[in-house]
């Protein structure tokens, strides 16, 4: 074990905190992630920053809040004034790629109002979200989407299956009986085996991919996003996993009758969402759930393929592994499907980091219960690169002293969460216009709070409710805590650090010092 | 009197609102101020949005609020991802540019990380504010300054104004007794006459090249930013101004003794400052306030012949004429020097707005006490030109319509204001790190209430004291108003427009149309 040169940040799309065996999902088998956590640490309280793709991530790639970059949801650019994880570490030295998801939307009209070529060099970074794409992918190509030579499609065809979109045909579909394709966009369809062969699949294709990249890299240090779109749907999996798990491997659904009868209106509103009212149906969810299971376990073993390959190449001495999620899904939980809310099946995100630097040996195979927010990889990247994070822009904190047995006492107190539904259709059943749909979650280890934009808020109780059965939101026994909750997100929300282009030792420097630069004034 | 082509667009540096004829100053001349002010109308209640001078002009020019944009003091840079006035101007095909003052700061490290090249037509515009740099000139020049070909330099040598810095030698400075060089940098030298004749300073120099540009220029439609660093200090000003008036002319201070010896500790950590000290003096103060007034005075001859020269060139009736300032200057009032606070001295701006078009008939020789921001003007000059202001980035609104006799029911009910003195003296006396200096003003129409991090809010009742002698901010009386305004604050914290790279109507379009775009999810 030794100094840290290369991180592999892997993430994955919408998989949730509690399913994977070292989280405790009484069924699920996940054993090579387990033992990447007994490699390292699994934090057990951390919180995406958005609970939507597009926005979470870049919340994780610029290492800002939501409203801090501005990219508030799925294909919102992120504006170009914003720096990025490529940005922190090529200042270490440390070349900075992508292999798979980042849903970023590059800005475009930043870019021409700047005069930058998208096509330069430049410009293919800052329409990447700063890292160099070795090979993009969001992982979900519609019929006539946007992209006629996906790479994973040429590869597909290189494979046999064929046709302009075998992402969708083959990798993303089944037979029906009468052996017409069945779409995995369809829940229906979410038992069938996918048409590719397993070794075919996105998950082994993009786990290849970053085993080659990894390999060419040699002994230059790197940052490596590998990107996985699953277990985000289409929930559908190639064989054996499509049926590795069946209904009887489902946990109980996590709903009260109280929350379904006397909801929060922007909570009703979702509810009213097809995919809320398909996931809560008890069958349906039994249908879907071991699909998406299955497709856990599948990167599962393409993780126990890659840590395979790191030990071989020698790379597991020198690399922070880290592997987390945009964000959970709520599998039918709450009367609700997708993500998007605060609940902890959505905001929720599982978090193992593997530091192979031996003043980690303390602390490794633990789980740490201390709250943990996504912004916080960037400055435990930096620093375990032996950089110094800028406070000044990055909003997050290096978590490094934890993984180095520091007891947490001084940590934190809270983490904070935002959403903005405007692009949904629960924010146009609630009348509101676009710019009327931001939320915000404040959580504490006991309380979570959660602010809503024209609504009232929502109050749960973690340590007596831990299932966010019963909203206290109106409950006049917790007028004080919640009027506590409130002033706290009230600061948090004036101390966003927006004045990014000055560090505070710089200031610190420049501060009332005229004189020195022969600027008088009120001087007699 | 016609349709709107071009923007004049004046700006003056530390004019207070009430230091013009018009605005009621007993004894200040400024006649052809007033004369605009009679064609079209005075907004008696304008406030800038940063009482300092580079926070303030990058809220007029970016329109937005100043933790919006992040250039929070003089010299921090504006992040390279904020659009400014040009971009906004040029969409319509409006040339704009700048003679004068911006106080910008390039963002170096973010063209570098994008690869724009600062010397390239696109690098000038990102480090110039947007202005097209006709004329930069920040009007403060200290010995070893950085720019020895400073064209107004250049200019006075030609003028036989010699040596390395006639700025400082001649134009801002007097001569002592003795026959030496008795700077303006000191405010014991304010009543000396500056060695430029009055043709040859830098506010007849700017006028002159404005209208030299507005000349060249000829039918192409513009927007000229022709920004005064007068009468900002060195307060020295050339004959006849320097002693056009005396002590006898100088209102009286507005202080409070209960205000000097119970201050908020913000306030007190700003009086302690050497401006202060000296400008509360009431000797020094009538010394130094009538070359304040000179300088006003010789802007305004300025003015007037600046008009003339539009009206002889037929501009008046195509031009959109605005004339301002980015804050005011306490001058010893409330026991203070310069700016940076609250009080209206600090904060209110003047404002003047003369549109030629027929609609706006009905107002012209107004008053108009509608309350005004600064981030107005953006919004307002597109919309004179034609154009449609984008609400996603600009987070004023036009006042057109308060010109064309809106009575202004439906306009606005509070403005804000917000302050960073991390860069202060005051900060450092207050034992605070770099981000702990942030406070806001909300102002009614009757209520100006200040919260500080770190600190007790302030809190005035301008209906019964308008000179804010009375700091109402631990009156017990007042719990309930001061709690009001805090919720508005917050409120107004919650909705700065971050999401700045997409219009609200595209939100619109895109809400709830995945399956349109063949993306299905939730459907079984």
């Amino acid at each position: 074990m030794g100094q840290v040169r290369n991180i592999l940040f892997i993430m994955c799309d919408q998989l949730r905190a509690d399913y994977l065996g070292c989280s405790g999902h009484p069924t699920i088998k996940t054993p090579h992630i387990d033992a990447l956590a007994k490699r390292g640490v699994l934090f057990t309280n951390t919180f995406c920053q958005a609970p939507v793709c597009g926005p979470s991530r870049m919340c994780f790639y610029t290492g800002r809040y939501m409203q801090s970059h501005g990219s508030t949801y799925n294909g919102v650019p992120l504006n170009i004034g914003i720096p990025t994880l490529g940005d922190h570490l090529r200042e270490l030295g440390v070349t900075t790629g992508l292999i798979g998801k980042t849903h970023m939307a590059a800005d475009r009209a930043g870019m021409k109002r700047l005069g930058i070529d998208p096509a330069s060099d430049d410009g293919i970074l800052a329409s990447q979200c700063g890292f160099e794409p070795w090979e993009r992918d969001d992982g979900l190509h519609p019929e006539g989407g946007n992209d006629p030579n996906l790479a994973y499609n040429v590869y597909l065809r290189e494979q046999g299956y064929e046709g302009d979109n075998p992402w969708h045909d083959y990798a993303n579909s089944g037979l029906d009986k009468n052996g017409e394709i069945a779409s995995g966009w369809r829940l229906r369809n979410a038992h069938l085996p996918a048409r590719v062969e397993a070794r075919h699949s996105e998950t082994a294709y993009m786990t290849t991919q970053a085993m080659t990249k990894i390999g060419d890299l040699g002994d230059t240090p790197w940052c490596l996003h590998l990107s996985y779109i699953k277990p985000h749907w289409p929930y559908i999996a190639p064989a054996p996993y499509h049926d590795m798990y069946g209904p009887e491997d489902v946990i109980a659904a996590n709903l009260g009758e109280r929350e379904k009868n006397d909801p929060h209106p922007v909570i009703a509103a979702f509810m009213a969402h097809e995919e809320s009212r398909n996931l809560s149906d008890e069958d349906k969810r039994r249908h879907v759930i071991p699909a998406y299971m299955g497709l856990i376990s599948e990167i599962d073993d393409n993780i126990g393929r890659l840590m395979a390959f790191l030990k071989k190449q020698g790379r597991l001495d020198d690399t922070l592994i880290v592997l987390t999620s945009d964000h959970g899904d709520y599998l039918g939980d709450h009367w609700l499907g997708e993500k998007e809310l605060f609940h902890e099946e959505s905001v929720k995100i599982p978090l193992i980091v593997a530091n192979p630097d031996s003043a980690c040996d303390a602390t490794r195979g633990s789980h740490l219960d201390a709250l943990i927010e996504a912004i916080d990889l960037i400055p435990s990247f930096v620093e375990a690169l032996g950089g110094t994070a800028k406070p000044h822009v990055l909003e997050g904190k290096s978590f490094l002293p934890l993984l180095e047995g520091d007891n947490g006492t001084e940590w934190r107190d809270e983490v904070y969460s935002e959403v903005d539904y405007a692009f949904r259709g629960a924010r146009l059943a609630l009348g509101l216009k676009a710019d009327e749909a931001r939320a915000y979650m404040v959580r504490t280890e006991r309380w979570k709070y959660i602010s809503y934009d024209n609504f009232r808020p929502q109050l749960f109780d973690l340590s007596k409710d831990p299932n966010e059965l019963i909203d206290l939101g109106t409950s006049k026994l917790h007028d004080e805590i919640r009027k506590n909750l409130a002033t706290t997100l009230n600061e948090w929300l004036r101390l966003r650090r927006n004045r990014i282009t000055i560090a505070d030792h710089e200031i610190d420097k420049r501060t009332d010092n005229y004189k020195d630069r022969g600027i008088f004034f009120g001087v007699w």
